[in-house]
């Protein structure tokens, strides 16, 4: 059996009840950190935590030779751990499929994502958010500011009404992180007078949630990572509310974004 | 401090462990129900499993009367909780304002919700879903089979290549879930050949995921609620092999939709 746990957004603690069971239970736990990561904990603490071995596997470990989790998992209870939910990466829904031509049964038990939790901490509603996207860091895209890819979803989502929820780049073998202050400078210069929200540090037990226009925003800091940036679409008056009681929105911007 | 606490998708295991000690630690543990349900359990069950009396409000009691919870909350630690993520309904949100104008301190612990799960159990990429939209009875509604809102929710979505997440129809006083079949019968008359996904009771032991035409979902049976069904837009490779060979889905039509 190969079990797929999604360990939450925070720490050792944002791991559901279910899958604490299934990690603490296995014959052999592997984790992969190279997609997403736990901001709140470390492998050694998860590790203490649950009272597990945890094999962490990089990038190639998991794409090019994943018969080690294969064998694992045809042999006994094997738990394959990722940050936030599963198969958030076509890596892992690769993975299953490859236990699935061996013959070997899989599971998910799911984890909390960014995407929920961005759309809780606002208040602004789940099922008005469109497409996501991902901010990358200039020098990584090749050119300079906004690609064009990123700016069409969120005019896209603009022009039905709809919230982007916007993921900000990870280079994490340089240890840089894009901050939700830095992707609203570089998205000032497309949607200059424009509300975002910075929500930093999701799932953890004191996240910080500001509205401002993006121009205001890109000159603030919001401290550690994980950042996200959320660009409103139309709001709705409890939205409207919810940015300026609990994110500090400017009144009137948030009014008429 | 009022704590709102997401249980999660299935049952009292769902909850994430930060979730679980918060509501063992609270002086008052409120619940709602009407805008989202625990399949898998129920709230004797709940209560039972961690120790705790939990007093159920209903809508009136929230909407209308949250003076008993905004009190418990001002006087020591109150719980609020639903099912799923917290803040998915407008009204939990509101009564997050409430409590900060009251100077009440809150805090969020999120939950597991049926749009990842029905990303991940599928194969399907989640920054691949549109907007999601929610199919109603044709009695709930006033008209016959399908909203136009909803088709053009679908077809937005399709036009960009997306795919769509359909909440199904709840109508918790009667009993009545829409199931899978029913949806894809209602959706099958302005969408015919088209490729659906019925997913059943996310995020349970045993959840069914089943590809097929929504002509042919319509004369199959899912069993126990709650059922979604998703609609695919264009399919990258490994989402296509995995609606081919972990829900089913007749060769050819997932190659191309």
């Amino acid at each position: 059996m190969l079990t797929f746990v999604g360990l939450g957004l925070w720490d050792e603690r944002s791991v559901t009840v279910a899958g604490q069971e299934a990690i603490r239970a296995a014959d052999r736990v592997f984790a992969e950190f190279y997609t997403s990561q736990l901001a709140g904990t470390d492998v050694d603490s998860l590790a203490a935590h649950h009272d597990v071995e945890i094999e962490v596997r990089d990038r190639a470990g998991v794409e090019q030779d994943p018969e080690p989790v294969l064998a694992a998992a045809a042999d006994g209870d094997a738990v394959f751990l990722t940050a936030g939910d599963t198969m958030i990466s076509t890596t892992h829904v690769d993975l299953r499929l490859r236990a699935h031509d061996r013959g070997i049964e899989t599971r998910l038990i799911h984890g909390t994502t960014a995407a929920s939790a961005a759309a809780s901490l606002t208040g602004l509603q789940n099922y008005r958010f469109g497409k996501a996207t991902t901010l990358p860091f200039p020098y990584a895209h090749g050119g300079e500011g906004v690609p064009a890819s990123v700016c069409e979803t969120i005019n896209a989502n603009r022009e039905r009404g709809l919230h982007t929820l916007v993921y900000l780049d990870i280079k994490q073998e340089r240890g840089e992180y894009m901050t939700a202050s830095r992707a609203a400078e570089l998205l000032a210069a497309d949607y200059e007078d424009c509300l975002g929200v910075a929500v930093c540090r999701a799932g953890s037990p004191a996240p910080v949630v500001a509205a401002d226009r993006l121009r205001q925003l890109a000159d603030r800091s919001f401290g550690d990572p994980l950042h996200l940036l959320v660009i409103p679409g139309d709001l709705h008056h409890v939205e409207a509310e919810a940015l300026q009681t609990l994110a500090g929105a400017p009144a009137g911007l948030a009014d008429r974004p």
